[in-house]
């Protein structure tokens, strides 16, 4: 690059928004990554940087980066992203990083990274906006001038009393209606939405959707108000458990891989199939144990991979139903025998449909060549039960485990789909071995 | 009941947020829900349930309503609510409500009404603070109460010109810690967010996400400020979003059904399962074809679940990464070479390993039995070659969608499984009949 070129550059680097660089910045080299990095001359545009990058490309990245330089960084940063970093950091440049941190500071990180990842404590910031409620109004907002200046979105202000247990909380919006001499006792709303540090933080992010409010606040056992968890951050939840759901779905871990190497990939997606591995062995021993009947009518062959498919299809349509209705709220796991009973309902009935239509298309094909209709009734039930079972299976195992409390989207992955396949198969060839007299 | 078991009931409804009324609510009768809506004193509880109702619940209740009650309750919702609402009014009701509401609502309402539902326009909300640069942050203040008591949530107040053309942004605490003479020109933010009425609803969420922005303006071609959209609504675009891919990829359409009745249910899943069906029959012809190498060989038939199973397993695999890799942003349309040669690889390397796994225990089961090891290295090939081409299949289908602008998750429900299924099938049994030589 040349010298005018690099002006240019630092120019469009420093107008453009940190969440845009970060995009741009995974798919560069980590000499490049130092560059772009140092070309940042706002350290509020760094830490924005810093915080969006995934936990992989930032590993990669802060090997260049000197302690100095990080903790500048970081006295940019709400302390919850500082918290999510340093604990992402190797052993040793983390305690560096909290040895030199200020004391005040550092204490805050501290606490938060005490806190499970994924509960209201590990997602709360600590900057919140506390205030007794003999506080006018008008002193609220000097206080939020010269005590808060750095309270990232103060637009709930909460009241705390001399134990700092939360008693109410005002809207900033309120603040600046009511007259300014006016306690903030008088127009306090004491009716408050808060969470404990230990709930899960999808409890919490459902809390936050379902009120409609901007923030929540975090308290402990004794109500001591602790931190509050915005709505930005439930955003980034919501998106999270929607994406590890999916991938657990579909077998492949929770956390979404597909920016590593090959090899991780791979070693990642690796265990995830052998349960499918495992089912199919198990198949062919069972088709094994039909050989028999498989030899007197080798056309058995020809259908099980349309059995085998309806079921999974439906099974499919079960489970997503089960575990999307569940993570929204649309199903509850206390309505097992309702959900599971309707699931069963519409399996057979698209069974009957469907195992029909197959057993004439296999009627057609076959049946003169066999001179019997026994194969296609086979077929047809073999049809019926698979997608039956498809149903039932796959709704039943995932609402169970939502009742004990296992997260359902572990439950529909391949090893649902793959249990599925065996009884099916083993079902298809006892109803044929019956009904052709084998 | 009792009168006095229906005195208690109504103090518990009126202590209970309707957010929380509306999961009860979908679970009784017309006539209880009736009931239970009498009960509710507060009009804008009312409005809220009404709002968090499902559209099918919706559409069930409303019958019951008359329409002078339903503009009492409108009072009481924001415009965007009411115009959703009114959408799923039947045609008459519709036209008798928007007659009889103030003109100034209705035409609010209207304009709403003519935005697609899924745009930035059909989703943003006409209630928001616009004042002229020429204010002083008091008159800012006195005007949010007078003139503005409806706003819902005012975090942000925009700056318009005389065209009412967006001009800037100050935020609420801007607003409280300037001097209260300062006009909003010297410290509105000029360098603003804003977006299209027809920009998709997805985009909006996307950028009020990435930028943690609380709204987002939406202005018109010539810039002119008509609405915004709130962070609240953000949220369940998210969620609704995700909810949408997760039913298009395991084929039930894109709406959830499954709180309606078995046959409804059951109709709308119906035709998803066609494809599954076609293509199973095609494997039976296929399989029809191939009668000879199966008659000398029946043990082929063994391995048709694993090598199906194996290639649907890795290509959900893929296609999921995929879909939900371009829904989050971590993968970009335009990079379609790198991720399916990428997958491709993932592919090979597993079903090399995985391919000798099965072969071995293939050999272990019949080897010795049919005196040969070409079985077992055609059953090996035959897991390479199916789980290649469905890690292939699996991201370039929805990967060629994305770039395309159809949407990716349409395009990786049971086509692309029934596809992959049927070229398995048919590589397998090509393998087979050359290596065994039949």
């Amino acid at each position: 690059l040349r010298r005018g070129a690099i002006t240019n550059l630092q120019k469009i680097v420093n107008k453009t928004h940190a969440a845009d660089l970060s995009v741009v910045f995974r798919n560069l080299s980590v000499n490049s990554q130092r560059k772009l990095f140092d070309m940042i001359v706002d350290y509020e545009q760094r830490a924005v940087l810093l915080s969006e990058l995934s936990e992989y490309t930032f590993t990669d990245f802060i090997e260049t980066i000197e302690v100095e330089e990080l903790l500048d960084v970081f006295d940019h940063m709400p302390a919850d992203d500082v918290a999510d970093l340093i604990a992402d950091l190797p052993p040793e440049k983390a305690d560096a990083v909290l040895e030199k941190m200020k004391t005040e500071e550092s204490e805050e990180v501290e606490d938060l990274l005490s806190y499970d990842d994924d509960t209201a404590g590990g997602i709360m910031v600590p900057d919140f906006v506390a205030l007794s409620e003999e506080n006018t109004a008008r002193e609220a907002i000097e206080s939020l001038q010269k005590d808060f200046p750095d309270v990232e979105m103060p637009f709930y202000l909460y009241v705390v009393d001399e134990h700092e247990r939360l008693v109410g909380v005002v809207s900033l919006r309120q603040l600046v209606v009511v007259k300014p001499g006016t306690p903030l006792r008088d127009f306090m709303t004491t009716d408050i939405f808060s969470v404990k540090t230990d709930m899960d933080q999808e409890e919490v992010a459902k809390i936050v959707a379902r009120y409609d409010i901007l923030a929540v606040p975090v308290v402990d056992d004794n109500n001591r108000l602790m931190g509050i968890v915005t709505v930005d951050d439930v955003i980034d939840i919501f998106r999270q458990e929607a994406t590890e759901d999916m991938l657990k779905m579909a077998g492949v871990g929770e956390e979404f891989v597909e920016t590593q190497s090959v090899v991780s990939s791979t070693r990642i997606r690796l265990p995830w199939l052998f349960a499918s591995c495992i089912g199919g062995i198990l198949a062919f021993f069972i088709i094994g144990h039909f050989e028999n009947t498989l030899k007197q009518v080798t056309y058995l062959a020809a259908f099980l991979p349309v059995i085998m498919g309806m079921g999974g299809n439906i099974g499919t349509q079960s489970s997503t139903i089960v575990v999307r209705g569940l993570a929204t709220g649309r199903l509850v796991a206390d309505d097992l025998r309702n959900v599971v009973c309707k699931e069963l309902c519409i399996g057979m009935i698209l069974g009957i449909i469907y195992g029909g239509l197959i057993a004439l298309a296999a009627q057609i094909r076959f049946g003169a060549e066999l001179n019997t209709a026994m194969l296609a009734v086979s077929v047809g039930l073999a049809v019926l039960s698979s997608m039956s079972i498809a149903a039932l299976v796959g709704s039943l195992v995932p609402m169970v485990f939502g009742r004990i409390n296992i997260d359902p989207a572990v439950a529909t992955g391949p090893f649902v789909t793959t249990s599925i396949d065996i009884i099916s198969v083993y079902c298809y060839f006892k109803i044929a071995t019956q009904l052709l007299g084998l």
